[in-house]
């Protein structure tokens, strides 16, 4: 499939045509640049929901029961499943989009799981580009759903327009630990698997985090939604209470505010790959590897021969 | 203080000096680099140990404890206890951290928390920046202890010469989902508060996994050891094994290897901020800020616009 018929595919909502995209995107092929460049012109319309949360706390459930809802009102949906690998929460994910993928053979529905080792910066801006793929493929919404470990959960804060933090009833007991960070990112709480005991506690102490908030009535209040999505319970409130935030969103002016601040990093994050990728010439390697038997014998740091290596390749050496 | 008067302070073990110069570090001072150039040259006699695990699996007081043992055979001791920021994790950390204090008042343990939003990549830099001050200063063993979740306790693998993985008997019931990450930077692992319920089963699942590694003699054969650091339990065994850790690395040359890597990644990372700072001069900011009205319009995608920012400051502007 050549690049042409390829983003011709994606426009046309294709899945075969979506995933081809999204797997140069994963391989970091240079064709996905091009691809990426083409497709820019159509994007920004979807809508994007980050849904994050401790391990074990019914995630993928959640989302899951959440597609089935908006499939019922004709939306078209992608979804970027990250999986930020950890040693302590590993493959447990994948497990859990298997459920997931009883959606897997609704044409309209398109699960996208992603896991690396490694720059975890790499993998939020992949995230983001294969997103995009299902931006320009004409979903309507795109759900990130991420393990809430780590910065992983902070990066989506700034991939999606509205962020839904998941906890279980359990975890009452750390909310003290996670206080400001989950202040921060969440627009939707969500009490998961609520028919067991402390729900009611920990609604009660998220209200009191929020209600310690500085006041000012033109800032979201994040709603606390009590669901059991294995039993489908709460489903259809928290589909409102995104609606309700996404109209917040449009009123204020800040979708296109957020789009900004996702664009501005995103740009960076290519930047920064690109110069580290131009840097790294033959000619810089083998310099590289001579001056850093000096650095291990001590008799250079790692901060001067950084030094010496960038004044080598500036514009004027003499400088 | 004078960088000279400085040096020469952190050189001769000084509290004041040590913490004046992990400041300036924490701080991104320009005065950090020069400091570390000059004390690149009195580091790499340290014994760098990890301790990492999830959140409440005991880590602050196996590593309180250990240090008093180290501490009993004449050892000098830094502690650099890395918190990434989670919404999920949070402030928990600093908590326990006030246990730890107990060694406060002893001189020859220095111990630094270090907790940072944003750059997880700048955290772990600058972890090891500060390590690098308690190695010049003398310290004979420097602890990093992180909270494992996420991309820090793989970034902690690559710090650290020996890394403590630290489980509870509960831990079990994940264990299946966390194995191929665990094996991968375990040297020790410790379950502790094994007072507890469940201590065999996880020790069975533990040893299970780690026969099932491909079999080579050469190979470490990471212990598993049961602790109860709350009541002193375990901690003469653990110490024992930590150094049955060294001496193998020190009889197949890995210290060497590993503190190779250590200054590689460190090189990478300085150079790419260094890169990424040259490049933001006020003529690249104003072009970026002007072309990235088009690229929110639309009209020019992210890649392009890397791509010609990158073009306009190419030594050679019309190759």
């Amino acid at each position: 499939m050549n690049l042409e018929a390829l983003t011709q595919g994606i426009s046309h909502g294709e899945g075969k045509a979506i995933a081809r995209g999204m797997s140069l995107i994963e391989n970091g092929a240079d064709e996905a640049q091009s691809l990426l460049a083409t497709l820019h012109a159509s994007t920004g319309r979807a809508y994007r929901i980050g849904i994050t949360g401790p391990p074990g706390s019914g995630k993928s459930t959640l989302t899951s029961r959440l597609i089935k809802l908006l499939r019922s009102h004709e939306k078209k949906i992608g979804v970027v499943a990250v999986d930020p690998t950890s040693p302590f929460t590993g493959g447990a994910v994948l497990g859990d989009r298997i459920r997931m993928m009883e959606s897997a053979t609704d044409p309209e529905v398109f699960i996208r799981s992603m896991a690396s080792r490694g720059s975890l910066g790499g993998l939020s801006r992949k995230a983001q580009d294969v997103a995009d793929v299902l931006d320009a493929a004409g979903k309507d919404v795109i759900i990130f759903e991420t393990v809430g470990v780590g910065q992983t959960e902070l990066d989506i804060a700034d991939t999606a327009d509205t962020v839904v933090v998941v906890l279980v009833p359990e975890s009452g007991d750390a909310i003290q630990t996670m206080k400001a960070g989950l202040m921060e990112i969440a627009d939707v709480f969500v009490i998961n698997k609520s028919d067991r005991e402390g729900t009611e506690k920990l609604k009660l102490e998220l209200e009191q985090m929020l209600n310690l908030r500085p006041k000012n009535e033109q800032r979201w209040m994040p709603p606390i939604i009590s669901t059991a999505a294995q039993h489908g319970v709460g489903i259809d409130l928290l589909s409102e209470e995104l609606n309700r935030h996404k109209e917040y969103l449009e009123q204020n002016h800040l979708l296109e505010a957020k789009r900004r601040k996702r664009i501005n990093s995103k740009v960076r994050s290519i930047l920064q790959s690109q110069l580290l990728e131009n840097f790294w010439t033959e000619e810089n390697r083998n310099l590289f590897d001579e001056k850093m038997v000096q650095v291990l014998e001590n008799k250079l740091s790692p901060y001067e021969l950084v030094a010496l290596l960038i004044k080598k390749n500036s514009p004027n050496p003499l400088s």
